[in-house]
């Protein structure tokens, strides 16, 4: 960001000046020379000043010291430019009433999707049509580490382990692999998109954890990918939320984005499905991100936090997803004759038909893989046959079980 | 458009009212009860109505009464919608500055990449960044055609056929598929992008016309997906802008955007690549588009037509492309003993290598096709061999020479 302004910025121009800056450490290096700003030690008291018009806040985290410094300039009336998608996922509601009520904009592209203009375009250039579904790979760190395993044949552990030593994973992975990241951002981008308030505690989360070499081995024999997929779904007024693993067919235009890359695809009347497809993180995006909302601000075209005033965001009812799909399972099974037989037993009991069914053999270890794609069933069904299989005594651990998802019509690509 | 007013639209709200109505019939059933509207005959009439604000704009053409009315329009103040590529890539810089004198607002989402808002991210997402280059498919009907030949294995012109009956394609389809409306969307999308006057004589154009199944197939052995392209570059502050047919490795971000779908890829800094997909053209994707220009407008947050003041923006000077790349080269050839020898030495003459060689059985017909893709070189000495070669008693029609591109680095898909 301080290189912007220090480079003199692309469309920054005089509107916009740089007048203090606060950070943990003062000395540290930045790669750019901070001696011509005041500093101050306190970002609260910077978000306090009453001379600064517009505070940027790159602090993260959804409370502490980010929360207080937004809080408090929000409250004089003062713009505030965040990143802060934790902060804006759990609060925003609050805090956009809060710039409401002091003629205040709260402005965050670059808490979605890095450098991805995604808050802008369903903000206003989705504002001509209606979305009925988002679902993006808003996570970086987990779309690194299963392309990295894909490609390198290495282990969850292993990539994971590089990627935090090389500083592209935290010390405490949680945020990233569990899936928390992505569903801040998925309940911003849902908010927007739908017209209703953020609703953190309303998205169903499932990180990549427990995805193996073996599952993205034998999903890439059977034609898919595993991605870790953030989508909101509008159906009858109602909101569906989940983060969760699922096998894409090569064809989804979701498939092919690989690396630390982001994409989100939106479904909308009458505009057709829109993709978008960028840098989700790093020093560039963000700032590049920021950079546009703050010449949003200087050229006076703001507008309100999720797109409309709160008043008219809609608290819509939790959806009871009635769930029907294909699903992808996978078992680890001690090698005993009747083995599948078991298992094909429990899925007939439920009246699920399997598509594809694959074992491969094994080196060493006791259990082998068993992996199956079902023919389409209710979401209901297939978790009753999975609680019935992991109860048999030949189920060495938990089953893996995942959506498959197609192109199909609706994704348009090919 | 008319449709999301009688729909009560999404965002579009008691801001906006339609007020009346001009078409060349008006008994024509179009889906929508005109009833309530007033129609005039004469669209000029209309634009130059005081009582009307905002003038849409989706008649098309670079000249006549297109012009008239939105010159009408913009010359009393009032804003203008259009959807209208070939008029504002021809008279984009005297509209722009008609507009700003009267205070009027020129918006045109429409008009590039259907509901895929490229103009939007242009003026104002990439607004944070440095664009270097743009690079898209931006029309439709070419990729249809390419992309049904590909599939059916059928001619070009037997596709064009098709598609003119379904109503894809005009009955004159020059220029689509001669690349002049590429060319028109391109100078668009340059003059936001590098913050130049909008300089469509410039842009080298080069349609799909000459491109063959047997172009497509062998391209296909080789690893590569014909394309059209449109694809605009500032270097040294000048820009360069061509549309023409290219081979894309099948890891390039535009080489899975099948159909009718139209796609945009920046390259930015630090705003890092984006890319754009969506569908381009049609009813629902113009109509979104516009709406959400109209919503623009009554949100306040309409600015300049080329993202900048007219003055602000450079007269680029046109750069002369010492183009350096891999291309691909078909020709038809006698089949006669020496053949290969001959066009391999106007190669090696010109110092350029071969990578790949392709000649595969005909049978039928007295030419035999070849294909060759060669390593690295300047494009004046792939011209000066392909000239050479032409001169060749054996070649039996006018060879065709395309350059071929890999996702590289700086598209970072794979």
């Amino acid at each position: 960001m301080v290189k912007l302004f220090a480079d003199g910025g692309s469309r920054l121009n005089e509107k916009l000046q740089l007048v203090a800056v606060s950070a943990r450490k003062a000395g540290q290096d930045r790669g750019v020379d901070l001696g011509a700003y005041r500093w101050v030690d306190d970002p609260v008291a910077l978000a306090s000043d009453p001379n600064i018009d517009v505070f940027v806040e790159l602090i993260g985290g959804a409370g502490g010291v980010a929360k207080a410094a937004v809080e408090a300039a929000l409250a004089r009336g003062a713009h505030v430019v965040t990143a802060n998608k934790a902060l804006l996922a759990v609060h925003g509601a609050q805090l956009a009433t809060l710039a409401e009520r002091n003629g205040a904009k709260l402005l965050f592209e670059a808490a979605v999707g890095g450098g991805v203009p995604m808050v802008k375009a369903l903000k206003e250039s989705v504002a001509g049509s209606r979305a009925s579904s988002v679902a993006g790979i808003l996570n970086g760190t987990c779309n690194y580490i299963l392309t990295e395993m894909e490609n390198s044949g290495r282990s969850f552990e292993a990539v994971l382990a590089e990627a935090q030593s090389m500083g592209y994973a935290e010390a405490d992975p949680t945020t990233d692999v569990g899936g928390f990241d992505a569903a801040h951002k998925l309940t911003i981008l849902s908010a927007i998109a739908f017209g209703t308030r953020p609703d953190y505690e309303h998205v169903r989360i499932q990180g990549i954890e427990r995805v193996t070499l073996t599952d993205i081995r034998l999903a890439a024999k059977l034609g898919y990918r595993i991605k870790l997929i953030a989508k909101g779904a509008l159906a009858d007024g109602a909101v569906e939320m989940h983060v969760r693993p699922a096998c894409l067919s090569y064809d989804h235009p979701l498939a092919s984005v690989n690396g630390s890359l982001n994409a989100l695809v939106v479904d909308a009347e009458p505009s057709g499905q829109l993709t978008f497809i960028g840098r989700g993180a790093g020093e560039g995006p963000t700032a590049a991100s920021v950079a546009s909302d703050l010449i949003d601000l200087a050229e006076g075209r703001a507008g309100f936090a999720f797109g409309k005033p709160l008043s008219q965001l809609a608290a819509a009812p939790r959806a009871t997803p009635a769930e029907r799909g294909r699903y992808y399972l996978r078992l680890l099974v001690k090698d005993r004759p009747g083995v599948v037989a078991a298992i094909s037993d429990r899925l007939a009991h439920e009246e699920i038909s399997i598509e594809s069914f694959l074992q491969m053999p094994v080196h060493s270890g006791p259990a082998v893989p068993i992996v199956l794609t079902t023919q389409t069933c209710s979401r209901a069904k297939i978790e009753a046959a999975v609680r019935a299989i992991e109860a048999l005594d030949v189920v060495a651990e938990a089953p893996l079980l995942m959506p498959v998802e197609q192109a199909g019509q609706s994704w348009g690509r090919s």
